[in-house]
C-alpha cells in the first residue's frame, strides 16, 4: 500500500472522541506530548459518548429492583434495558439470556459452574488464561496450537470425535487472539461443535470491539465480553446466550437477589428458592453504571456503523505492520501467516532487545503506552517465541536487565479511538529506536522497568 | 427531644453533596418536587467529591499492571493506593490483605470459597441473605434471632462450645441491620468466637457508610462492605482481612491476572502457578475506577468526620423514630428495642395499609423513594412481623391489592446526603397517608406496584 492510499483511506473517518484523547505526558528527554494509548487490548479508553451518558445519568442513580422510588423504578428499567440492548448488539436468539458479570473471565467462570455434570471441556492451548483456566471442575482437553484456521477445525473435530465417553462437551474459543489479533474461524468452529454434539462458547473480549458479533450467525451457544475492552471501564461484563445450562445451575453467587424466597426450617436449617432468570446469577446490588456503560458503548458502536470502523481500523493495522516490515530486527508474532484476517492487536519481539525496556523506552521518550510480557496467553507466547518454556518471563516481572535475549514480547493494540498519528509515532519510535538505540538508561524497580534518574 | 433542639441539631452541620439532590420529579397529583432518596440501606447516592475524584481520573484511565506506558502506570498506583487507603479507612493490621470485589455479596462469596477444611459456619438467622446464604459447602448452624445484644453473645458462646467436633469455625456477624438499622455487639461478638477458637468476618455493609469501622478494636478477623451503599456505585466492594486464609485457597476466579505462571505439560495438562497476595482472588482487569470510587468515599468520609456525621445522623433518626411513635397504626419493626444504638434504617408497616401500596403512594403522591419488601432478610422480617412463613411474600412480586394485611414492610433509609427536609418530608408524608388515604388508586403492573391511569 502506498502513502497515498493511506491518505486516502485516512480520509474515510474520523477516529470516535474517546476520553484522555487530549492528555499529555511528560518525557524523559524534556518536554510534553499528547499520549498515544496503544493498549486497547488490555483496556481501551471510554468513549467519549459513553461517558457523557454515565455523566447523565448519574444523578438519577437509585437502587434497583424493590425501590419504590421514582429513581430507583428509573434505574430498573435503565438496567433492564441495557441487558436487550445488548442482547441486540449480539444478535441474540429470543430466548437466549443477557448475565451482567464483571468481566469475560467473570462471565468464563461463571459458564464453568454451570457445566452439566460430566461435561468435558475442549480448549486450543493458544487461548488467553480467561478462557484457558476457568474449567477447573471438568476434564479438560487441551488442544495444541493450529498453524492455520483450517488446522483448528480440522484438529478439534479430532478431539471431539475421539472424547471417551460421548458425553456433554463444551468448546471454549476465542474469536480474536489477544496475541496476534488474528481472527478464528468461529462459525466454522461452531459447526464442528454442533456437528459432535458439543456446545460452544466465544470468547468475544478482543472481537466485539473491532467486529460486529452475531450469536446467531456464527451459531454459538454462549459469548462472553468485557466493558473494560468495549470503551465502558466500568466494572461490568456479559455473558448471553442459552438459558438452560444456567437455569439447571446453582447460582453463581449466593445472595439477595439472587434468592426468591428463604425460610427458616423446622429442623433449624434454611430453605432457598432460587430465582431462574439472569438474576440466578447476578447476586448482590447490580452494577447499574457498569451495565448501563456498556449498553451506551454498543448503541454508538452500532450507530458508527461497524463497516466504517472495520475500515478504518484495518488502515491503522497496515500502517503498523508495513511500518514494522520495514525493520529487519523486528519479528511479529503470527500463528496463521500474514494473510489471516485480523483486528488491531500486534505482538513482536525485537532482536538485541529485551521487550520490557523497549515497551519503557516508548513509553518515556515517545508518550507511547504499549504491553510487555506474556499477554495472560503464557503457553501461546512461548510457542510463537519458540522458546524453552523453563526459561520463561511470568506476568508482573519484567526481565531483569536491558540487552538480554527476549523471554517476553511487545504488544500495540488500538480501536476505534485511534487517530493515525499514534501508530505513525509508534512505527517511528519502533524504527528510531531500534537505529540509535534508547537516548535514556533504564533499571528494573519494583518489577517494572523504568527510566533511571 | 422538642422542636427547638432538633433545630439547633440541624444546624451542627449540612448533609454532605451528593449527585442528585437537584433532581426534580412528576408527582402524580401534579407538579414536581425534589426527589427525596430515602432508600439509602439498598444503594446510596454518589458523593459529589466521589464523581469528581472519578470525573477527573476517567481521562488518565489505562490500562493496569503489565501496561508499559504513563497512563498505565498512574492507574496501576491509583489502584494499589486505593487499597491502602481502605486498609487505613478500616484500621487494617499491618498484615491484612484488601481484596476488591464487586460487593459485600462477592466478598463473603469469596470468603466462603476460603474457608478450611471441615470449617463450620455461624451464622443468625436475622442476617441479610448475602450473609445467611454463601456458605454452601460448610455445614452451616443458623442461630436463633436474639432479642438483646446481650442475648445474641450469650447464644452465639453456647452454639460455639457445643460444637462437635471443636474444628474451625467461622462466626458471620452484621454490624447493623440492614432492616432494623440496630447495632449488634460486634466486638463482644468476636470476643466471644475467639474465645471459642472461631474467626469472625464483619458484614459492614450497613456499617461501613454511618460509623467508623476499625479492624483493631473490633477485633474481627475480616471485613466486607459495598461500594454502593458507601457513596460509591460503581460496582466494587471490599473483602479485607487475615491473608492465611485467602492465601491457602484455590483462586476465587481463574485467569489473568491470578496466575503468575501457566506451562503445557509434557503429558499435555497445563501447570498453573498462582499469585500468593491480593490478585489472586482478583483475576481478570480490575475494576479500576470502582476501586478508586470507594477509596475516594473512604477519604471524603474521613475527612467530613464520623463525629460529625454520626450526630447529624442521630438527629435524622429522632425525627423520623419521634414523628412515627405521633403515629398509632405505625409499627416499627426492632429486635432490641427502643434504646438500642441504631444506624439511619428504619422499617415499619401501618395497620390497614399493603406496604408495596404505602410505598407506591410515598413516591407518586410524596417524590419519597423507599423500599418495601422483605429486604432479602427474610426469616428476619418474617420474624418480626410475626407472620406464618407460608403465606409472606417474596423479592420480586408486591403484595397484589392495595388494603390486604402487609406481609412485607416498608423501609426508609438515608445518610450523609440527607437533609433535613427528605426526613422531615417523609414524617408529614405518613401521617397524611394515615389520616387522609392515598389521593391515587394503584395498581399492580410488571410486579410493580404503579399509580393506576
Amino acid at each position: 500500500m502506498s502513502v497515498s492510499t493511506a491518505a486516502t483511506d485516512r480520509s474515510v473517518s474520523a477516529p470516535l472522541p474517546v476520553l484522555g484523547r487530549d492528555v499529555t505526558v511528560p518525557l524523559v528527554t524534556g518536554g510534553e506530548v499528547t499520549y498515544a494509548a496503544l493498549d486497547y487490548a488490555a483496556s481501551a479508553p471510554a468513549l467519549q459518548r459513553v461517558w457523557d451518558d454515565v455523566a447523565a445519568y448519574a444523578p438519577y442513580y437509585g437502587s434497583v429492583h424493590r425501590g419504590a422510588g421514582y429513581l430507583s423504578q428509573l434505574s430498573t428499567d435503565l438496567f433492564e434495558n441495557a441487558r436487550r440492548t445488548v442482547a441486540a448488539f449480539l444478535d441474540c436468539r429470543p430466548a437466549d439470556q443477557v448475565v451482567f458479570t464483571r468481566s469475560t473471565t467473570d462471565s468464563l467462570n461463571l459458564l464453568a459452574r454451570a457445566l452439566p455434570a460430566d461435561c468435558r471441556v475442549f480448549v486450543f492451548e493458544t487461548e488467553h488464561h480467561a478462557s484457558l483456566l476457568p474449567w477447573r471442575e471438568a476434564q479438560v482437553t487441551y488442544v495444541d496450537a493450529p498453524r492455520t484456521p483450517e488446522q483448528a477445525v480440522a484438529t478439534l473435530e479430532r478431539a471431539l470425535a475421539d472424547r471417551e465417553p460421548h458425553g456433554p462437551a463444551l468448546v471454549c474459543v476465542t474469536g480474536a487472539s489477544n496475541v496476534t489479533g488474528e481472527l478464528w474461524p468461529v462459525r466454522r468452529l461452531a459447526a464442528a461443535a454442533h456437528a459432535h454434539g458439543a456446545r460452544i462458547v466465544l470468547d468475544a473480549a478482543q472481537l466485539a470491539p473491532h467486529h460486529p458479533v452475531s450469536v446467531r450467525d456464527l451459531d454459538v451457544d454462549w459469548v462472553a465480553f468485557s466493558g473494560h475492552k468495549l470503551y465502558a471501564p466500568f466494572g461490568a461484563g456479559v455473558l448471553a446466550g442459552r438459558a438452560d445450562w444456567l437455569r439447571e445451575a446453582e447460582p453463581y453467587l449466593a445472595g439477595g437477589g439472587a434468592s426468591r424466597r428463604v425460610s427458616r426450617r423446622t429442623d433449624g436449617g434454611v430453605d432457598v428458592e432460587w430465582h431462574e432468570g439472569a438474576a440466578r446469577h447476578e447476586a448482590g446490588s447490580p452494577n447499574v453504571i457498569g451495565a448501563y456503560a456498556i449498553a451506551s458503548a454498543c448503541k454508538a458502536l452500532t450507530e458508527a456503523g461497524f463497516d466504517t470502523l472495520v475500515a478504518r481500523e484495518q488502515h491503522l493495522i497496515r500502517t503498523v505492520r508495513e511500518g514494522l516490515a520495514e525493520v529487519p530486527e523486528v519479528s511479529v508474532l503470527s500463528l496463521f501467516g500474514d494473510d489471516a484476517p485480523r483486528v488491531g492487536v500486534v505482538s513482536f519481539v525485537v532482536a538485541g532487545w529485551n521487550s520490557s525496556h523497549f515497551a519503557a523506552a516508548l513509553s518515556a521518550e515517545y508518550g507511547i503506552g504499549v504491553r510487555d510480557g506474556l499477554f495472560c496467553a503464557h503457553p501461546l507466547v512461548r510457542t510463537l517465541l519458540g522458546s524453552d518454556p523453563e526459561t520463561q518471563g511470568e506476568c508482573g516481572a519484567p526481565e531483569a536487565a536491558p540487552g538480554e535475549k527476549s523471554l517476553n514480547a511487545v504488544r500495540v493494540s488500538f480501536g476505534a479511538g485511534t487517530p493515525d498519528e499514534h501508530v505513525e509515532r509508534f512505527v517511528t519510535a519502533v524504527k528510531e529506536l531500534v537505529r540509535d538505540g534508547a537516548k535514556w538508561r533504564y533499571r528494573t524497580e519494583d518489577g517494572r522497568c523504568v527510566p533511571a534518574v
